[in-house]
C-alpha cells in the first residue's frame, strides 16, 4: 500500500511546536513579524501571499505587507529593503520575485539583512546552504521537502536520492540539504542522458523540473519514495505536479500529492523561519 | 591504450594564452599582482607558495608575499585584508588556511574584496559558484579539474559523472562546475552505500576523498575517465592520490597521475584568476 504524504499532516505537527515557540517569544515581549515586500501585484504573488499571511497569522505571527508600484526605482527599493532590515519590529523579510525588468535582482539581494532573509536571497545565506551551515536560512520549498521526509520518518542517510531539476530555488539547494543529511545525491536535468534509468535506480526520487507529469511509470520502480515539487497547470486548467500521479501511486511506496503536498508545507516553513529569526534577533535582557 | 592526462601539458597550453594576456595588460600599464597572505609558516603553505610564486612570476605576474606572525589578532588580520583589498596595485588575494585557532575564518572571509578573491573564500564568490555564475572565482583545484577535462577534449554534457568527496574546497564546488557544463552529477561520500557500484557506473569518475588509494579496481569500469584530486602520503612516505594508479591504468580510458596531474594545474588556475581580476580592476581610460 502506497503511503500518501499529506502536506496538511506535516503542517499539523509543525504547527504544534510553532505555536509553543510563538507563545514563548511573546512571553518575552517579542511579537514575531514578517515583512512581505511585493513590487506590483502579480496574481501568483498574491496567491502565495494570501497563503503565507493566513499561515503566519494562524500562528500568531504578524505580517506587514509592503506593496510598491511596479515603477519603483532600484535605489528606492534598496532603500526600503535596508529600512526594513533595520526595523527592530520586523524579524523576517520575504521579497517576491521576479522583480520588474528595470530592477537588477543581483544588485538588490545583497541588501536584504541576512539575519531576516527567511527565503534565502542574500548570497550570505545561499553560501551557507551550499556549505551545509544550518545557521542561515534555506529557501522554503527545499526546506519543506526535508520537513516532509522527516515527518514520515524517511532517513536519507546513505540512500540513493535522485533530484530532477537544478534550479536555484529548488534543485540545487535541495541537493545540498540532502547531502548534509548524508544522502548520495544525483542531480538530473534536461541534458541528462538515460534519465529514466537513473530515476528508476533511486530509492528516493524528487521531481523539481517544472514539467507537467513528465515522471511516468518508466521513471519509477517499486517501493520508491516519490516527492513531487512541481506545480503546473494541466491541459484542463487543473493543478498537477511533475509526476504522473495515477501511474506513480500504483508503484511507489510513498508519494506526495499535488496539490496538498510539498506546496502546503512551504508556508509553514516560512513561518518557522520567521520564528527562528525572531528568536535570534530578540533584544538582550536588560 | 590509456591516455595519461598530464598536468604539464595542460599548463603549457594555458600558459600560451596567459602570456599574451599579461602582455596585453602590461601594454595598458597594468602590472598584475597577487598578494599571498600567510599567517605563520606551515611547511604545506610554504610549498604551495613556492609553486604559486614560480608559476606567477614565470608569467610576469608579481607576487607580494605578506607573512604575519601566528600571534596576529583577528582584528589586525582583518585590517590587513581590508587594506590589501583596497590597494590599487594588488589584483588578487590568496589567504592561506587553516588560520590559527584564535582566528575565526568565518569572520575573516567576508572582508576579502570579492573582486580580488581568486581562491573563492568570500561567500559572494561561494554563492556564485553554487549559482553557476561565472563572473566570480571558483576555488582553484576544482577549476583545475575543469581545465584538464577541457584540454583533453572531454565533453561532460549529459554524461554520468561521479564525484567522491563533498568538501567545500573540491567536491561541492566541482559538482557545481560540472553541473553548469551539463553533466549529470552524483556526489558520493563516506556514508554512501554501494559506492563501488555507483563509481563503476560513472563515465567520468573524480576522486576527491583525501584517502590514499581508496579507488581500487572494484570502483572502475573499462574506458572510464578517472581524475584523481587526492594528494596523500603513502606508507613509504611518497606522494599518492586517492586512486590506485597501477590498478586504474589497466582499466581506464583516461587517467591523471599524482603527482603531475591536477595539482600541477592548480597554480596555473590561480595565475589565470589573477589575470582575470587584473583585467577587470583596470582603471578607467582617462
Amino acid at each position: 500500500m502506497v503511503v500518501i504524504m499529506k502536506g496538511a499532516d506535516v503542517v499539523k505537527s509543525m504547527k504544534e511546536k510553532m505555536l509553543k515557540d510563538v507563545e514563548s517569544l511573546k512571553s518575552e515581549g517579542i511579537n514575531p513579524c514578517l515583512a512581505i515586500m511585493r513590487v506590483g501585484a502579480r496574481p501568483d504573488d498574491l496567491a502565495y501571499e494570501r497563503g503565507a499571511v493566513k499561515r503566519c497569522e494562524g500562528l500568531g505571527i504578524k505580517c506587514a505587507v509592503k506593496e510598491y508600484p511596479e515603477s519603483i526605482g532600484q535605489d528606492d527599493l534598496i532603500e526600503e529593503i535596508q529600512k526594513t532590515g533595520e526595523d527592530g519590529g520586523i524579524h523576517g523579510i520575504l521579497l517576491f520575485r521576479p522583480l520588474p525588468k528595470h530592477i537588477d535582482e543581483n544588485a538588490v539581494k545583497h541588501f536584504i539583512n541576512p539575519e531576516k532573509d527567511v527565503d534565502c536571497l542574500n548570497p550570505v545565506n545561499v553560501a551557507k546552504v551550499f556549505e551545509g551551515d544550518a545557521s542561515g536560512f534555506a529557501p522554503c520549498t527545499p526546506a519543506a521537502v526535508m520537513e516532509m521526509l522527516e515527518h514520515y520518518g524517511i532517513d536519507v542517510t546513505g540512500k540513493r536520492v535522485v533530484v530532477i531539476g537544478r534550479s536555484l530555488v529548488v534543485g540545487k539547494p535541495l541537493s545540498m540539504l540532502l547531502l548534509k543529511k548524508n544522502a548520495t545525491v544525483t542531480i538530473c536535468h534536461t541534458r541528462t542522458r538515460n534519465i529514466e534509468e537513473t530515476c528508476k535506480s533511486a530509492e528516493i526520487l524528487i521531481a523539481a523540473a517544472g514539467k507537467a507529469k513528465m515522471v511516468t511509470d518508466r521513471y519509477l520502480s517499486p517501493g520508491q519514495v516519490v516527492i513531487d515539487v512541481g506545480i503546473n497547470t494541466d491541459r484542463d486548467g487543473g493543478l498537477c505536479g511533475d509526476v504522473d500521479y495515477n501511474a506513480a501511486e500504483k508503484v511507489a511506496g510513498y508519494i506526495t500529492p499535488v496539490p496538498g503536498g510539498v506546496g502546503t508545507v512551504t508556508a509553514a516553513v516560512l513561518a518557522k523561519h520567521v520564528i527562528k529569526a525572531a528568536g535570534r534577533l530578540k533584544p538582550p535582557v536588560k
